[in-house]
């Protein structure tokens, strides 16, 4: 397997402690977001992923798109250990919580939207980043009050899911934004200080990857 | 079961075309996403879904959030027919498509996003529909890209799928904005007449719902 990678991308982020937590390996290939006008951009990649995005998983003949449409399919191709376990209730909730990332925190967030609010529309820095505070607080303060009821040692129960895969990227993010997790979500505060002792997630980290800076 | 919902969600509009497809039958609870200051906003909704969005599905103890999360719910709890169906490469592949449209077009130009760019950085009407236009093309153009090889009647085969359960509400918004997908998407468009020829799709249209205007 391939993973065409950015170390610095959630989304890619995620793939990376899926493909550890299942004990795989993939030969990296870094598109490096920012450099030569995007490398995401560049002809070859986007015949491989026609939207432009990391990452892209290439398996045998499939060039497989979307992380957690990636996740879903080693999942299903290599089932232990469980990014979705328990019964159908369960798995809709630990999904949902991952959706609440993925659909609606990280999009709103990603380059491609800041480049535009800064390119197109000229908003100042300033407004910059209260548009990206905004959306992160707004996402990660009802995914406090969503999760507290069934967390673990992980979001659900005390082994790492999809849900988590999603959730420390961003929280990853958030510290970026100098906000300390611990000050604004003692839950996910918690949840993030366990999964980051795992091997799987510290390996997987941005710092940790051959194309950091 | 109850679906909170409100007819000019896309995102409810998939769970609608779920639960049609699936021949089930949900209790609609509309919640105005524009009266009263947003209905999503009041205590009794928010303490359903925290996220303050819809659609919400109760089923018995269960409040389920995320479209995508309840849909995949309903098609583990209901498996035929299938909205997932063949291995776990062509599974990924209609995932993939679900999720350009859930992750990388929806959200970006939701309602809430709007009224920010609106409000907030007090961006013109003009630079507020090209906003939309652009996030819309550029996701609808690398997914006619992306869907024409294994097209058949819909997305992906001659079923309709979790991928076509979101590209027809999202192309319902292309044409509120005046976009015919024919001139700009030919495969997309064919589906689309396809789709809409299906009950359990054009049940589920906006202007088909109780709480329609």
């Amino acid at each position: 397997m391939q993973l065409y990678t950015y170390f610095r991308s959630s989304a890619a982020y995620r793939v990376r402690i899926a493909l550890n937590l299942k004990g795989l390996t993939a030969e990296h290939i870094p598109v490096h977001l920012l450099k030569d006008g995007g490398q995401q951009h560049g002809e070859s990649y986007r015949s491989l992923n026609p939207q432009e995005l990391v990452p892209t998983l290439v398996d045998g003949p499939h060039a497989l798109t979307q992380s957690l449409a990636i996740c879903e399919y080693l999942d299903e191709c290599h089932p232990q250990p469980p990014l979705l376990p328990g019964d159908a209730a369960q798995r809709a909730h630990i999904r949902a919580i991952a959706l609440s990332i993925a659909c609606d925190i990280h999009p709103v967030n990603n380059l491609r939207i800041l480049q535009y609010l800064s390119n197109t529309l000229k908003v100042s820095d300033a407004q910059k980043t209260d548009w990206y505070l905004h959306w992160l607080r707004l996402g990660l303060d009802a995914l406090e009050t969503q999760i507290a009821p069934q967390a673990g040692c992980c979001c659900v129960g005390d082994q790492p899911t999809l849900a988590d895969l999603c959730l420390i990227p961003q929280l990853y993010n958030a510290r970026r934004y100098q906000l300390d997790p611990a000050q604004h979500w003692p839950t996910l505060a918690r949840i993030e200080q366990h999964c980051l002792s795992l091997p799987a997630f510290h390996d997987a980290a941005p710092e940790q990857q051959a194309d950091a800076a």
